[in-house]
């Protein structure tokens, strides 16, 4: 790991904006900087200045002036990543952007890998590694319930839980070896008792953990659901309806746009994910059920399904029974997973075909939650968002439970727990220390991947690739 | 104008960055701020602090931590708006974004307005409009040329031309003004001859930087070159190819993609803009020949034409003479244009038929530029730029004059150069100085709409409204 030379990247949002931030990191970083840098105040030079203070001038390029900039200065050890840093402010547009940091290029720093800089604040102790993991999820966090548990993480509260159990097990584990040096004598100096309990302890959080990471999974990448409907029943009217007020915030904003069907909408701070599907119905040739594969594939993989319909067709003949069919269907292939039956453009049916959707609704025994919306008016969507909320429970999240979102932890606290698993049979089968310390080392080693005391440069390397550059 | 509000908005691009910085401003800009931050150092305050300095800590919402972040705290006067300024330099996501300016706005702040904070700046004096104006254009520059002009326009180097006029022209107009005062004693306080090489002086530069918008309205919006060829041919290999270079530096630093036609290319430092024409061949039927008219209609708007042609496609019967005769059309239309003939797939073209074509092109009297190309394999681009950029005369951009890129001002300049030129008018035909003095005060008001010393408040909405949210 070399930390002499100093990197640099765009550390904002990529494109043009009002300003951007060039970030400069190394022990040069201040020096190449100064040496780009007119200040507005005649011979300031920025060696001589304070950690966390800021400075107007002129970014230079030799005699040219590429633009005025305020230069943020962080001294060695009092910055993100415990380096000499620089942040440069200047305008946004992609020409200054890229100027900027070519002449830094030429003057010697180099352009920073994806994730080096929290990498270089994991190597100086800043963070730990399940630290540094978490601010990629806590940029890439979209929702209330995603933002917790990654700022939970980074704020130490994944990696308290596992420093906490390897200290204590650390402990026991030098007590044991202790013993080995002892063997002849057959003494114990590690109390059996309160061993077993450290270790039933231990194996309670892992399964606690391992648990967590189903939730984690979904408030992650969003609760997958499932709908289902023809074409023109109403699906993007209703998605925009439930994105309605999220969008009206989001593009204010940020100016961002997205797609309406295959995208992610935030209820209530929880993420969902819609994913479109045709329906089930008419089997008559191969390529139908094709079709009907592939949406009882999408049906597996979501946690609640919505069948959506257009209320004006229920009046044609046999429509309603041939979609309680579908639904019968669905029902017999996944039992436990919940259904909500959506009516839409309820304003438009007739009060006589109401009552006939009612009678026949209340007279199959499908017990089936049924909403009559109106998507277009918004009318129903309350209740709707309100059934959705109660039907995926994600408590876990209500109290500051740490959820694991990670699969790499998610690997390594299950082979965690494989290992203090052997430890709680050998304690059971009065195994010899010797063996027994080797399964206690191997649990400590999990955990140890976990913080980062045990890494190596393909670990690193594989975490710190899924970031983005300049973070 | 009401200033006693304070403003928020995001100032870095939008999107998810490593990081992004939201701005606040106004007289409760640090007390807002305050009010969300828990500094790291326990029992800081942001009311306590210098100007530019910087502080760590977490943004709050009550008890909710929101993020981790940096505030840059500036003190009126002393910002960017001349107004208490707080900087909030948080993590880059949408939902971080989000919560923390919603968080503002709940604890008084109020959604900035386009423009908001230059506007501001303008109104406290930081700068005056021509230059609150190139913020905008410096923002939106995307090659050297355009760059540097809006540069020169933000230090002032445009506003100092016309103040400096309109000091001059003040002086001779108090004279003018008091020689009505003495009206029935018929007395010159200002001196003619010196107030006639004045107004020539003025007609002068006025003159001047109207041409000056030609040239800089091409730097601006980049110089047309419509590219006549047949689907095929090689455009968009040949597009490529000239965009390469720039686009590989681009793509790393900001992660944009582009469409390859119809948008902007950068060479030499200056944008071009590239127009998509089929040719005007074939005049067979109705259709075809609206299609002729659209590509003149595109040559007419391009200042440079460049006829792009399959090398191997030439050696079709009469498919060169076809090609030359269109040219020749083009020509007689268009006179003055100039025209680059492209032979493009030149490693494919057999021996016998380059010396076959070579013989046609000296043999017309067409006088064509004709370059040979290899698209694909990057062959003769270099020779094809060095040609393009001859072509294209930006001569003034070459020294530091100053260049208008702005409609306004045009518009503005054509306006004070009428006036300036009734004023000539009046001093030749002796006309009484209080018709005069009114021509003056017209000349007067134009320079003054410029710089900013003439507004209103429809003006400003104008101008201003042009901005991204967050400067």
């Amino acid at each position: 790991m070399i930390l002499k030379d100093t990197i640099v990247a765009l550390a904002t949002a990529s494109g043009v904006g009002a300003i951007a931030v060039i970030r400069l990191s190394g022990p040069d970083a201040i020096t190449i900087a100064n040496d780009c840098f007119n200040s507005i105040k005649e011979n300031k030079s920025l060696l001589d200045q304070k950690s966390h203070t800021l400075h107007l001038g002129h970014f230079m390029d030799n005699n040219r002036v590429i633009d005025q900039v305020l230069v943020s200065v962080f001294k060695n050890p009092h910055s993100y990543t415990g380096e000499d840093t620089i942040e440069i402010s200047c305008h946004g547009s992609l020409y200054i952007q890229q100027e900027i940091i070519q002449i830094l290029l030429k003057q010697g720093a180099r352009m920073a890998d994806a994730g080096e800089f929290t990498l270089r604040a994991f190597i100086n102790g800043k963070l730990d590694l399940s630290q540094a993991e978490a601010v990629a999820d806590l940029i890439s966090s979209d929702s209330e319930a995603s933002h917790q548990v990654a700022m939970q993480q980074m704020r130490g509260g994944f990696s308290n839980e596992i420093q906490n159990l390897r200290d204590q097990l650390i402990n026991f584990a030098s007590l044991i070896e202790l013993e080995l040096d002892f063997a002849e004598e057959d003494v114990e100096f590690a109390d059996r008792t309160e061993f077993k309990k450290l270790v039933a302890r231990i194996q309670l959080v892992l399964k606690r953990l391992i648990d967590s990471f189903a939730v984690g999974n979904v408030i992650k990448n969003g609760i997958p659901v499932a709908i289902v409907g023809e074409p023109n029943v109403g699906k993007s009217t209703l998605l925009n309806a439930l994105l309605n007020e999220e969008r009206a915030i989001v593009s204010d904003i940020a100016g961002t746009t997205r797609d309406t069907i295959e995208d992610e909408i935030i209820i209530d701070g929880v993420a969902y994910r819609f994913i479109d599907t045709a329906g089930i119905r008419e089997t008559k040739d191969v390529v139908e059920s094709i079709g009907i594969q592939k949406t009882f594939e999408k049906i597996s993989q979501a946690q609640v399904v919505m069948y959506l319909v257009d209320g004006c067709q229920l009046s044609v003949d046999g429509k309603l029974d041939d979609l309680l069919l579908e639904i019968r269907k669905t029902k017999n292939q996944f039992p436990l997973k919940p259904i909500i039956f959506i009516i839409n453009k309820k304003d438009l049916i007739s009060p006589e075909n109401l009552s006939i959707i009612d009678k026949k609704l209340t007279t199959n025994n499908l017990q089936l939650t049924t909403i009559y919306i109106s998507a277009k008016s918004k009318v129903g969507i309350e209740t709707l968002t309100n059934e959705l909320t109660k039907m995926v429970n994600i408590g876990a999240l209500n109290n500051s439970d740490t959820i694991v979102t990670n699969s790499r932890h998610y690997d390594a606290l299950l082979k965690a727990l494989n290992e203090i698993n052997k430890v709680d049979e050998a304690i059971l089968n009065n195994v010899s220390s010797d063996l027994m310390a080797i399964d206690i080392r191997e649990t400590l080693y999990y955990f140890g991947l976990i913080t980062g005391e045990v890494t190596n440069d393909d670990l690193l390397g594989n975490i710190f690739a899924n970031f983005c550059i300049g973070k």
